[in-house]
């Protein structure tokens, strides 16, 4: 049934989704969401016995996992960092001995075309096998306009050969290349007037991110940089106070990002200017955890100002090497003391909002794309509860199974 | 080539294990480890094109991975206190209302012999699908003299039906059953003089466990019970110093137990008791993780003391839901600075130790049970670092490949 195009999913056990009309969370039992053209189209609490229907044999079902931060266009794996921290270093250490995202580069760099892609692709299959149906990838380990884009073009690559629905994110201002460590303006002039430019005229990323932080991009510079980038036609997403708290939160809702990502230490001003904006609060435990840090994102206080928040694994080499969402929600159900509902609702229609496709992504519902998981699982307070493991039974995107 | 015999494993890529000469963890590159009569034979530099040894494909090789500490016979899952601690209450509060332990007590009681078989089964499959080769089985949630040998039982008729290698331990001193709560000397006596002679005498288990905590089983009622199931043939693991100390491993020191486990809350003296003995330290990091805590093992005071340390995974419906070794490994680098080396140590030999099994399985040597895991990986560091996603490529048990 690989591949094939199905007429729904029928059998079913528990379904749970983010309703766009009542925006809340709902839950059914059983019965059948039909599919039309890649969308859903209408449910009838009757099964069918139809075998261009997907046999759901009574397992729970979830609208797709979608990724919005991850970082998959890395040619090498830095498991002798994560050792260094065993024996007591920190990542910051690590970074300004020339490892970290530095490490990155230059193997970035190095990597032919071909390789990359097919390294991109094994991921992306990883995370459509660990339920993920779409995921936002960003390139960032290139720092140069030629190697940008050629991180760019293999996310796009390895996209067209998955069934995975990819968006892409320009994040040239990952770091400060080695090659202008001492003459930043030179390399912040190059990303605005030639990176960007390239990037938007050749249609290869939909968003634009910087690594506003203490040490990387200061908040005028972050500023400069993505309205450079809005004025191309990209949408905004970026990293904002991870370990400083310095302005991000209130920087990305001044200028109508679709997100403000990580918010370790945001403040509380950061906070209520969220809570005035459309901005979503992307929160990735995920790297609070694999940094072996105890300082989780506000989240409790996030959600009771009323801001929208999405879960994302920030899946990278560096500080988060998993790309399992469901781990992330076990994450934020002991860590950040969501609730499961709440969990899965940033997992699905709150990542869809960071990424401006909430019109169209995360929800089962007629008109909504027919991406879908069944899980080895009865119902969804499971799905964190059980973890390491893959529960996932079947992933369907635009209404064909994908494993 | 699944369950039958092979002749080794060929085209090894690296190779690590602790070896019982040295005693310390070695690692080779390349070639083959034979195997004869189900044990590993000679290692030799050579890779051989012959179809009864099994191609590793330059894939890392390690020793099976060996699980000394896991409940696995248990009716249904605990999803609902999962969701009602991430609203604010303690573990130790919902045990207080009547969930937990004795949550898991009504429903075992309940369930059939051949349902509660099934479970077991489909658990012990899903451990060897994340590379346990052998495991440590508990009773503990029956607390009657039926339903804990019922337990025993569904745990000897599942292991039978899988490649899983398992021991297992009476766990009858978990906690006080409901029935007992205002009579505790009774239902003591009763484990002394009715539960263990009756497992005993069957043959149901190698170990005996008590739940020695504040609330729970005191250091007299636990010594008591020990040394009749020492009396009975069988040997002492027990829990020990989790939330509070209360002198376990002390006496897990004086009785000459094979291991103290959990040790959150272990004092200095614990440590230095445990450090003149031959009893092993069993850190069970995904606890403090599953249950939100902050509190870690002492495990490099444990380890700088020269204490022999096992990690396991305590796999368990209420503190915690989840059996991959490799995520325990993650755990230990993360948050007991444990180096990646001596996690693999911990997960295989120290574990091997830990259950008594030292001469005979944990290390790819000769004469070693040849049981041994094959990954997606390149390298041992890889292994925790690379975490949440399953990279068991292939497990063989007694030289038989077993997925």
């Amino acid at each position: 049934m690989r591949n094939s195009t199905i007429k729904g999913i029928t059998n079913l056990g528990q379904w749970v989704t983010w309703n766009p009309v009542t925006n809340m969370m709902e839950m059914g039992k059983g019965g059948t969401w039909s599919m039309e053209d890649g969308l859903f189209s209408e449910y009838s609490p009757k099964s069918f016995n139809d075998q261009e229907f997907l046999d759901a044999e009574g397992r729970l079902m979830t609208p797709g996992l979608i990724d919005s931060h991850t970082h998959p266009a890395f040619a090498t794996t830095r498991e002798l960092e994560f050792e260094m921290r065993s024996l007591g270093k920190t990542y910051q250490e690590i970074a300004a001995a020339g490892g970290g995202i530095r490490n990155s580069v230059r193997k970035l760099r190095e990597i032919s075309d071909t390789d990359l892609v097919d390294l991109v692709e094994e991921r992306l299959n990883l995370m459509l096998s660990h339920g993920t149906t779409t995921a936002e990838c960003k390139s960032g380990y290139g720092l140069s306009t030629e190697a940008e884009i050629k991180s760019l073009r293999a996310i796009q690559s390895a996209s067209e050969r998955t069934a995975l629905q990819t968006f892409s994110t320009l994040l040239g201002a990952h770091e400060i290349p080695d090659e202008y460590r001492n003459d930043r303006e030179t390399y912040i002039d190059l990303i605005i007037n030639e990176m960007i430019p390239a990037v938007a005229q050749q249609k290869l990323a939909e968003y634009c991110d910087v690594f506003c932080e203490e040490g990387v991009y200061t908040i005028k510079e972050t500023e400069k940089i993505l309205s450079a980038a809005r004025a191309h036609g990209m949408q905004l997403k970026f990293h904002a106070d991870e370990f400083v708290s310095s302005g991000g939160a209130e920087l990305a809702a001044k200028m109508g990002a679709l997100s403000a990502d990580h918010l370790m230490a945001i403040s509380d001003a950061g906070i209520a200017a969220l809570a005035a904006s459309d901005t979503v609060a992307t929160l990735l435990p995920g790297t609070t955890f694999f940094l072996g840090s105890d300082t989780w994102a506000p989240t409790r206080k996030l959600l009771d100002a009323g801001v929208n928040v999405a879960l994302a694994t920030d899946f990278n080499p560096g500080s988060n090497m998993s790309l399992s969402m469901p781990f992330v929600m076990t994450l934020a159900v002991i860590y950040l003391h969501m609730t499961p509902l709440e969990a899965l609702q940033a997992a699905t229609s709150g990542a869809a909002k960071s990424m401006g496709i909430e019109k169209s992504t995360g929800s089962i519902s007629p008109g909504y794309t027919a991406d879908a998981v069944l899980w080895q699982a009865d119902n969804y307070r499971q799905l964190p509860y059980f973890y390491g493991s893959n529960r996932v039974h079947q992933v369907v995107v635009g209404a064909k199974p994908s494993l």
